[in-house]
């Protein structure tokens, strides 16, 4: 018998834990199928943002679904957390975004540095979904 | 200027990487587009296998494309890798694989309880891509 608990996430608990972390994993799809990769992101209010270098395999992505995931897993303690967000992905050159890096500069102290990396890509969230688990088996994940 | 050093791993390397952890992120799509979920993984020869239950978002996989990404992250010394496999995922029945069950009993000693989750999911990777950063800022993965 499982002893694990398992209690779904509110959007709002979603948000507070997406708030915690720094690095999540951007997750889209191209002409191979889905594919995953770990960004340092932060949150703008209700949206995911991260930096994207020019030419990388993000770009291009104009409004297509995507999904960010971001969790933490306790192997000692057999606890964790995952939040999933599902929603569709833009990039935006920073300089053409005020209003979003002033919304960032205020929430968010980012680790980034200034330069490097010209273009943003921003996630708009329609679903959001999450679980915490306690005491637990990982494979109760899924 | 970034300092970061960015090192690509190769197949084996990647493996290495994958061997040491425990937990990854199975990445899908369905009709609402590309996902991820954290599970508890093993890895069996040149697979990577994980435990599903019944009913779960995985089910029908029949060879469709998937992903599997496993990262470690540093905040502290802002260093950390990143291994990507791409390639096909399908269930098998647990019972139906006998040859599959004595390679992961030799290999790995796994956490999972038994009895639990009765179907597994395989998955055959086409590409393994991997990344090792030292010294850096996360932005640097994609």
């Amino acid at each position: 018998m499982s002893r694990r608990t398992l209690k779904e996430l509110s959007w709002d608990e979603c948000f507070a834990m997406l708030g915690q972390g720094t690095v999540g994993r951007f997750v889209y799809a191209d002409d191979l199928g889905p594919a995953a990769v770990p960004v340092n992101y932060a949150v703008a209010g209700q949206n995911i943002v991260f930096r994207s270098q020019d030419g990388s395999k993000v770009r291009g992505l104009r409004g297509h679904r995507v999904a960010f995931e971001v969790d933490h897993v306790d192997d000692t303690s057999r606890s964790g957390w995952s939040v999933l967000v599902r929603g569709t992905g833009e990039e935006v050159e920073m300089e053409r975004v005020p209003e979003l890096l002033r919304r960032i500069n205020d929430d968010v102290p980012l680790p980034w540095k200034e330069g490097i990396h010209k273009i943003w890509v921003v996630i708009t969230p329609k679903t959001v979904t999450g679980r915490r688990l306690a005491d637990m088996t990982v494979e109760g994940f899924i």
